[in-house]
């Protein structure tokens, strides 16, 4: 006997399709939202179906954005000589915590991979080449992930863009602040080896 | 600057109030659902409206329904004259799962705890006594958490119940099956004591 009226097996059933939420905390989370007043719930709702309807992406960097452009591109605080090149908008958000970048982005939405099949005209690289030229851009800094597939895609844009005059930057691999050298990775060990600076 | 477009805000917003959801999870979950076809989205609003508008409490067992009354009293394959007493709806789902019982529920929407406040009449005590007559009852099982509210609730039902020649039964407390003998609890081992069967 099915211990759950259908909406609830419903809901727990759309809830479990999100990452990271199995049957139980599905089954944990319409409890608790069948215990919410209505109105909190229908905000909920109604917020699910505003962001997905409402947001696109930027015409111009790929970020996430209400309107045509992205509030970056259409700062005219932001310095638009030196764009930052991440994989998703998740780095986006990222680098703007540490609050020490003052440029624009362009968001490539993947990284080159040969073994998926993903090469550079499978992701937003293309679209950065006029941006260049437009903005009088100085300085590219390459902040794609530290691992096999970000590396390859630094050094396609890095290929790619040295020739037109443009500066090309790696953000530095190292041992994380606050971590511990005795358990740090050889890789990351030598590339802190390798980046080391002077005092 | 705000890294999000307002409405990413708002669902992050909306999702963190959760429970077992923090910020970081509220922020993935939320980009998982900007990359998720819109119908699906659609289709989890939906539920969430759905479940919170038409789920009602029966009003025979308080349990979860979505008419009158729930499936379990409205069934005739199980044994009217059974009635296992549990805190919440959770309590039935669990109880079900066992494959074991075949009677009729009573969700108290609580325990008796006289530290929070929550007396005898805070919770759905009073409905029950009624339908002991009703359909002719002959066991109560009271199936509360084993915990000291519950074993109140309990003590409670039993004083209230057994006057009227109902049989009132409390399930077992004791090592948990796989459990292992060295770590539980003095406190359960002495109830599994307590509670030993001739083999």
């Amino acid at each position: 006997m099915n211990p759950y009226p259908k909406p609830m097996g419903k809901l727990i059933g759309e809830l479990s399709k999100l990452p990271g939420i199995g049957p139980k905390t599905a089954r944990r989370l319409s409890f608790y939202i069948l215990g919410q007043p209505k109105n909190d719930v229908k905000n909920l709702a109604d917020a699910l179906i505003e962001a997905r309807e409402k947001i696109n992406y930027c015409s111009n960097c790929n970020h996430l954005t209400e309107g045509e452009t992205c509030t970056f591109c259409q700062s005219e605080e932001r310095d638009r000589t030196s764009i930052c090149v991440v994989e998703s908008p998740r780095d986006v958000v990222a680098m703007e915590k540490t609050g020490e970048y003052n440029g624009l982005y362009h968001v490539l939405h993947g990284a080159i991979s040969p073994m998926d099949g993903i090469g550079p005209d499978e992701i937003k690289i293309r679209s950065l080449i006029p941006r260049l030229e437009k903005d009088k851009v100085k300085e590219v800094i390459v902040a794609t992930d530290p691992n096999a597939e970000g590396d390859a895609t630094a050094m396609y844009l890095a290929k790619l863009i040295k020739p037109l005059g443009v500066k090309v930057t790696r953000i530095a691999h190292g041992i994380p602040v606050g971590g511990d050298l005795e358990y740090a990775d050889e890789v990351t060990l030598s590339k802190a080896l390798e980046g080391r600076r002077e005092l």
